[in-house]
């Protein structure tokens, strides 16, 4: 057995509430950000304005000095996606320094539904980032960059289309490289946790339903674009939907049967 | 028809690229937020440190002012969930005057799948809200704003539960009210939009299947748990969760069948 990779405990990072989840272990923290369709990134926009600002992009976690790094060594966050201008600006000023992210992925697992209101939560699995974005500025690291994150939204994609992108595409990708100084993640599983006041009165029990309504992300069949020449379907396509499916389902329902131990719970 | 209410554009929701699909109406802003299961709020946690920090927090818009306000009416977001003190002690700290907080909601619609990787994109909706975090401390008020916020993950709950909170439970709950200073939504819907290029080359377009893979959040079949005392599942969440699927799997469809002027997809 390998050792397990952690990341450093920083303030900002310290959990301090429901600590019975939380993990600083780089394997599922990084299997948390790479399995979110979608992260929010946070970064401060200007001294002069007081809010921050949050982007949804699509990233993942690779490393392109070590491609055959494994998903507990340690990574780098590559961003692309709904970019504004702002922050790619920004991070093209702070230079070799980088501009200061957050990055935030989390995933609804299921409604747990209590006695009480206040017991009411959710199972989930969420992880946070905190590290310094630059520009990628290889072609080479560019191009790997973008193959990885097309092949995150589904898998056998970038060679299936028409590839390499060409002198045009190559300069109006612009691809955020995020060095990671800390994470965390945290996950709730299990079913209900009510207390004594309330478990042990029949007029609360008897009226009020609890459990969970299991959540998970679907894939659809896919839908043939009016441009689209290929008569079917391709197998990469239907079995990854198929796969993504069953295994976001499966996530769902297995959360619901691990038991927490009581004083655990929330 | 009455007038439809837009929120003020600032430098910082200004949207520079992709606008085809910006919206700073009120409307459409607040129903992303809240038909999201999560919002995403970032704030600056201290002067010494660099990074912005992201929460992941069920939150809701609605108005204790003036309850009968529509969704396209002005309204604060209320706040719940996974709360760190950190949010909350700096929220007191600056007692009325609040604090910076930036709040997102995104929804994955569909996977659009071009020829090229470069116009490879999702279907998706997504909000931000600007606007200053203050703690409720009126007990009305935050009663109101839990049975808001409980109702928003499934209707009808909160009447449903072992209520009132009694006094030990109103004690633990922190509410955080944002009065909202401005705030953007964007929508990107249709199908793939590939440039002329490739799309006039046989020898692309017969190799590379497009299309989009339609995505949309499942709630699946209630699950009771081992302290449940209730024969069956109420109608009031089974049938949330019927009426939810088929709206959310609609959603994804629909958004694949909007045309846009090809001009403006991406």
């Amino acid at each position: 057995m390998g050792k397990s990779l952690v990341y450093p405990k920083r303030e900002s990072n310290t959990m301090n509430r429901y600590k019975h989840r939380g993990t600083y272990d780089l394997g599922p923290i990084h299997s948390i950000i790479n399995s979110a369709s979608v992260l929010h990134v946070s970064f401060s926009p200007s001294q002069d304005d007081p809010f921050p600002a949050i982007l949804p992009m699509i990233g993942q976690m690779g490393s392109f000095e070590f491609p055959s790094s494994g998903i507990d060594d340690p990574l780098e966050c590559y961003l692309h996606g709904y970019v504004s201008s702002r922050i790619m600006n920004q991070a093209r000023a702070r230079g070799d320094e980088g501009l200061p992210v957050c990055i935030a992925a989390t995933h609804v697992d299921g409604l747990v539904l209590s006695l009480t209101p206040n017991s009411h939560s959710y199972n989930y699995r969420s992880a946070v980032l905190h590290g310094y974005a630059t520009l990628v500025t290889s072609e080479e690291e560019r191009l790997w960059a973008m193959k990885l994150i097309t092949n995150s939204v589904v898998p056998q994609r970038w060679e299936n289309t028409r590839i390499p992108p060409d002198g045009a595409e190559m300069q109006s990708t612009t691809i955020l490289k995020v060095k990671v100084v800390d994470g965390s993640g945290k996950i709730r599983d299990g079913g209900v946790s009510d207390e004594k006041k309330d478990t042990e009165r029949a007029e609360v029990t008897e009226k009020v339903w609890v459990g969970v309504v299991p959540v998970w992300q679907t894939f659809g069949e896919p839908v043939p674009d009016r441009l689209n020449r290929v008569k079917q379907v391709p197998e990469y396509i239907n079995s990854y939907v198929a796969r993504a499916n069953e295994q976001n389902r499966q996530h769902a329902m297995d959360a619901i049967k691990v038991s927490l131990p009581k004083e655990e719970q929330h």
